[in-house]
């Protein structure tokens, strides 16, 4: 069997995890399977790197910015091959030049093209464990590129992928993937499995197990993605094409208390208007996610969205240097609000999965602000206080108890 | 003008250090030449990442040393390149794989086989400061190899000889070359220019401002080297061809602290002995430097030599468990000892220099021990507590005073 194993940069942070992470290797090269090992960059590594960049340079060229962050991986990958060494393990670590992993020419964001196999065949095929450097790669000037933050976890699928692995296990500091956040339910559940589309929809909603990208690309490439806890045996979580008949209603339940809220109120009733306020918010590189629309008096209506709270203040800004253009008479910004979802491939055949929703939240004495769906998900927007409390009452209605 | 610039791992050490460089080469560039900056690891990183190393492997794969000793080069190009660009120059950092500079095979003492130029004058015609990592290279199976301690010197003429630069600036502590270390000869003068050969004399014996195989590279490809401070804007000392008639006839004082004598007592006189001796040592990579050879009692000899004092021991220890096979009566080893050197290209032709360097440590009541000489060095091992008052005494002999 191939398998790809990734490790986080908490995972590598010191010599002994280094070394917990050595032996769990070693555990399945010895029983027999070929072994590609993707690092990250040793713990606070690459935020200390940025940090000399900035007191250099506080605007960096890019293409710099990814030579230096690059050094971060290549220093866990030989430190990890020395330490399998002193296990009397033949490892190999290797940059993803060296592979090599080709990317898009852009710097800090780029997007793998494709990935060459002979090298690391090579070394396999030659007994070794391989550890590559996640999160970056090489573009056609022969430059470092690297594939932004979370990038590791694409590195290992496109890996995976490539080398037609058997599974691809991203290693993290939770043992799987929960039906909530266990801290604010502790009756949260470990799911046996879940779906691409399923935990895209978690990884997009703020469940921080697996970088998005990384879940579209194991999803495309059918590779058999499994989150695993780093710290033991636990059997995690697969990710793949789930084919369960009885697939369950509700597998998740998250929120996301990095929300704002923007009303803008009054705005004309005529064709165009909303056009022109998303496209103002997109040309500034402000992502909207919820949006709604309401009849306001006098041939207005009233348009609200929600943004993160980190780019709040830039949507005010931006709307109100164009507010006599865009007809909009009165803003409300509120940021003691929170998205709360919950997601399921089940839901897509099952009628009367929100109105059960918005009775445990009504049961709760929630308020509803705003609302969202797509096939798998229902969002809604609620106060901030409320939402561990309905997160527990939801949860409560979907998942069943064990015993 | 093309010029190539070293600057080593102190003259990078920080943030001020840093942007002081990218200040001295920018002078150059706008000056109308072209630049390319060879730089070490910043300050301690390389010590760092040794120690980083021997925690999790006390004996760890060289191959695996180097992928992670080069990250320390590329983090010094990558912030110099940031520097230069926030002082508004357009630079471009590079590995030397991405130059590429191809090594010999072997790891952690890799030498240069070819350098290519395509890259860098594509740079240098776009109007950038190339700014190169030093000390490293990359193998025939693209993996990286270091050159060894001081190997950035060398990275530096390997470039210049290979881009036909007009002259190679190595930047130190120190503003040139002297005929003595000023610490010990407060009178000791800057050399305007010095051979080739006096120069590998000089660091031979232990004058760190170079390193030796950027010396000898220099003269096979008639690299002119300049030796400059970081710090100051002093001329340095040239090292080049010396075509001047009048050559000095010494123009170095050197002294070697850092030597043992091991004298061998009763060895057999019969042929084959003292190459059964050097050969043990030569096996166990144990440099042996100066040799004296005397008739001992009894049809016997002597046979004293000299180490490096961190080689005593183990030249002790391997000799002894084959003490009976090489016929040796008696060791004795002291360390309290020191090498003085003269080096001067004029000594070739001039008789008599080697008795008036005895007469000066007549005078000064200095006793010598040992002599070896090559044609334009002679070297004498005296007892350690004389060394700085035989210093003097020599200086004064040979280097004329000012006034």
């Amino acid at each position: 069997m191939l398998v790809v194993k990734k490790f986080g940069g908490s995972s590598v942070a010191n010599k002994e995890r280094i070394f917990n992470v050595a032996r769990r290797c070693i555990e399945d090269y010895k029983a027999g399977n070929k072994v590609v090992v993707v690092l990250s960059a040793m713990g606070d590594t690459t935020d200390d790197l940025i940090a000399k960049a900035q007191d250099i340079n506080p605007n960096p060229p890019k293409r710099e910015m990814d030579m230096l962050l690059s050094i971060g991986e290549q220093e866990s990958v030989a430190l990890m091959a020395m330490a399998m060494a002193s296990l009397g393990v033949p490892a190999i670590s290797l940059n993803a030049w060296q592979v090599p992993m080709h990317t898009t020419s852009v710097y800090t964001a780029s997007r793998f093209k494709s990935v060459e196999t002979e090298r690391i065949f090579h070394e396999l095929d030659a007994g070794k464990i391989v550890i590559v450097t996640g999160f970056q790669g090489i573009n056609k000037y022969d430059d470092i590129t690297t594939l932004g933050r979370g990038g590791s976890d694409t590195t290992a699928v496109a890996l995976a992928a490539t080398l037609h692995a058997d599974k691809c296990e991203i290693f993290t500091d939770v043992d799987g993937v929960y039906t909530a956040d266990p801290r604010i339910v502790p009756e949260a559940k470990k799911l046996s499995e879940i779906s691409y589309d399923e935990m895209l929809e978690l990884a997009t909603l703020g469940a921080q197990v697996l970088h998005n990208r990384s879940v579209e690309m194991a999803k495309k490439y059918g590779v058999t993605l499994v989150v695993r806890s780093s710290l033991n045996e636990s059997e995690g979580t697969y990710v793949r094409e789930v084919k369960n008949v009885e697939k369950m209603l509700v597998s998740g339940v998250a929120c996301d208390k990095n929300a704002a809220r923007i009303a803008l109120i009054g705005v004309k009733n005529e064709p165009g208007v909303a056009f022109k306020i998303f496209d103002v918010l997109a040309k500034n590189n402000i992502n909207v996610d919820m949006i709604l629309q309401s009849v306001g008096r006098d041939n207005t209506k009233d348009i609200s969205f929600t943004v993160d709270q980190t780019d709040a203040a830039d949507a005010l800004r931006v709307l109100k240097a164009d507010q006599d253009r865009l007809t909009i008479q009165k803003f409300e910004d509120e940021e003691n609000v929170a998205k709360l979802s919950i997601v399921g491939a089940g839901m897509q055949s099952n009628a009367g999965v929100a109105a059960k929703m918005f009775e445990a939240l009504y049961d709760a004495n929630v308020n509803i602000r705003m609302i969202s769906t797509s096939e798998i998900r229902i969002t809604v927007l609620i106060n901030i206080d409320d939402v561990d409390r309905a997160m527990k009452a939801v949860h409560d209605k979907f998942i069943p108890t064990d015993d």
